[in-house]
């Protein structure tokens, strides 16, 4: 686990909160490197599938679309099905993720098909999403789909 | 299932490849109506997530996230785990699959949560994949994550 990477996730989940959007983010990495970086864009683009974890997937972009299965993947949110089984589709071989205090996502389909990965508990992460949860309810229930 | 819907998948896939992109097609509909049609953008928009069935979604937009749930999707291409991973995300209830003759997605996924699937074996899916298959087989690997 590389602290740096992490504290670029939650720069990402700021960022997206300092938009009015979700505070989600998320960093793909390919030795030790920063290749693909982003957040939630719900409100920012209208997306209802650019999650964190896809926004930094579309980032990186198809010139490490080869490689993916060789990176991993920090997230400041459990991921849910879809940024899980993107994580499956393009093998992503280690995942870590902030927390799973406030959202519970598809850990168990990351085990199943033997995907590592490392739940952080971070502060930060948990704070971030409480608070957001608290204040706009509804719109985090359109982002996991209730 | 309602040929029409089919149909135009099939359509979406076709205007994919006359763009010089991967022929795989999906609409969504809600109530009998079309509300989100999209076709692969791996090409077309350099995307490493548009596969059919997420341009689909995207198309539809926030406006029917509320409403997925309600919603039946029609994709040309058995579904891999990304698309699969959105279906739950949004809880779709009834997916009708053109072909899984030649890419067999996650559709013992789809099946372990209970969403239903009909595998139509339709000859025009099946042909638009193998002709593209065996002329773009790198192309096809990188879409698939192999």
């Amino acid at each position: 686990m590389n602290p740096a990477f992490l504290n670029e996730a939650i720069n990402q989940a700021k960022i997206s909160l300092g938009q009015g959007g979700i505070p989600i983010g998320a960093v793909i990495t390919y030795k030790g490197k920063i290749i693909g970086k982003g957040h939630n864009q719900r409100i920012q683009k209208g997306s209802v599938i650019l999650h964190g974890e896809m926004d930094a997937f579309e980032n990186a972009g198809r010139e490490y679309a080869p490689v993916f299965k060789d990176c991993e993947l920090y997230t400041t949110l459990s991921p849910c099905h879809m940024c899980t089984g993107t994580i499956l589709l393009y093998g992503i071989k280690k995942v870590y993720i902030g927390e799973n205090q406030t959202f519970k996502g598809a850990e168990e389909l990351l085990a199943s098909h033997g995907v590592e990965f490392e739940v952080l508990n971070n502060e930060e992460c948990i704070s971030l999403m409480k608070k957001f949860i608290e204040e706009k309810p509804n719109l985090w229930n359109e982002d996991i789909g209730n």
